[in-house]
């Protein structure tokens, strides 16, 4: 998998691209999130009122996670675009519970990476994998459309509004981005995939339909691009900088027909 | 104005009807709302922020709304529907202010005018009128079809989630109906009105963008079901039960000529 020159120039105009897995890699999927969500581990952070909220490094303690994390699908496009191989920064499988899921305020990703993991350049990817139809009404990603250019935007951290710390950008920043590039909501199919850049702002609303959003998060870093100065837990900020080896492409479909639904 | 077969028809069948305000009627009452939330007054609650959430019986102390809270394009079919005189009960504009309008959870307002007002029978009408362009991204209202049909479900007082109490329904009860109904996003241009049954279930998620979404309530009840045990205050939950008297149907409109923007 690579892009077309069509796919590199919208990400590099508009600073995402879409991309698609199929109905058995999500169930799978869908039903190892449930499992993990479940457990009581440090890895699962929870709303304020216990609703699980976001279940990070995924890939090291679940085989389907696992081959997710090294999927080509994902892999190539983004050592094509940094021209070098990648590793792990950080993993997440972001709930959005039915009813309680909680907003992400406006922010940049690499706002928080570089102030609290020390990474040099804005040269990691996010990659979002929807394991639920992500709809108008259930707290989908909001994108801010040309952001991804205007650089690092001072911001503060904010410990109070959720449960999860984040270094957010104040009203005035968004206004004036959103005057100019307007604002998406990133809605698809369970399967559908997002990349966007680590300076895309962006941010979702709260879900108070009976729909849960889950959407896997994989931050692929550029290898020399790696963290220098991390201050957070290595489950939130990966210490492991060897290159992904990809899998082959049809490594998570061999591994849902060998764990079908009932079997698990 | 008379509502067609039709109109009548996907009032009984879907609990709600679409009209429309024209731009300069519109622009009139815009300003005129944002000059009420800047008043301190009892009628006007605020979120735990300080934001405007709600100000109440602006047709009581402001000639724009108090020409839309007697204007023929509501209070006709409305009676149509009753067939009898309407009275107004309660009149509100909701502001769910850019970056910090909060949640209304899901419910009915039938139970709350029947539990806190002592509504006999869900014989009073919810008109919204939209002020700004409600999207699905700046927490338009989520109504769920064919739950109007549901009776009066049980609810549970919330005084916690926001400023304002409101009788709340469960998880369960939304998951049922919604599983039967779905959901349907109020979206529309500014101007856009809709009318929806007192027992139609719905609720709003919070507006995190930077686009407001000022909405204004009317609610038309028919005099002969008028509140036999109110315990709100009254600019909450009127007491007079005397018929409104239509105005002229360009009445709004001269209104919003003889005030134009530059000579409020």
């Amino acid at each position: 998998m690579h892009l077309t020159p069509e796919q590199a120039a919208q990400f590099r105009e508009q600073g995402w691209l879409p991309e698609l897995f199929g109905p058995e890699e999500v169930a799978l999927l869908k039903r190892q999130a449930v499992a993990i969500y479940a457990q009581h581990r440090p890895e699962v952070w929870r709303e304020k009122n216990g609703a699980p909220r976001t279940a990070f490094a995924a890939h090291l303690y679940n085989e389907a996670f696992r081959l997710l994390g090294a999927h080509p699908r994902m892999i190539r496009p983004v050592e094509q675009i940094f021209a070098e191989p990648v590793y792990m920064h950080q993993f997440k499988i972001n709930a959005k519970a039915a009813f309680t899921g909680e907003v992400w305020q406006w922010h940049q990703d690499y706002g928080t990476w570089k102030r609290d993991d020390g990474m040099p350049e804005p040269r990691a990817m996010n990659i979002a994998v929807f394991l639920d139809e992500v709809m108008p009404i259930n707290g989908p990603l909001l994108l801010v459309p040309k952001s991804h250019e205007a650089g690092d935007l001072k911001a503060s951290h904010d410990v109070q509004t959720t449960s999860y710390p984040l270094w957010t950008l104040d009203n005035d920043t968004v206004s004036r981005l959103v005057a100019d590039g307007g604002i998406v909501a990133a809605t698809g199919k369970p399967g559908g995939m997002l990349m966007f850049h680590g300076n895309l702002v962006h941010g979702s609303a709260g879900n108070i339909t009976p729909y849960p959003r889950t959407i896997v998060y994989l931050t692929l870093n550029a290898v020399s691009n790696h963290i220098r100065t991390p201050t957070r837990p290595e489950f939130i900020a990966h210490r492991d900088f060897s290159p992904i080896m990809p899998v082959a492409d049809d490594a998570l479909l061999r591994e849902a027909r060998r764990m079908p639904a009932a079997a698990e």
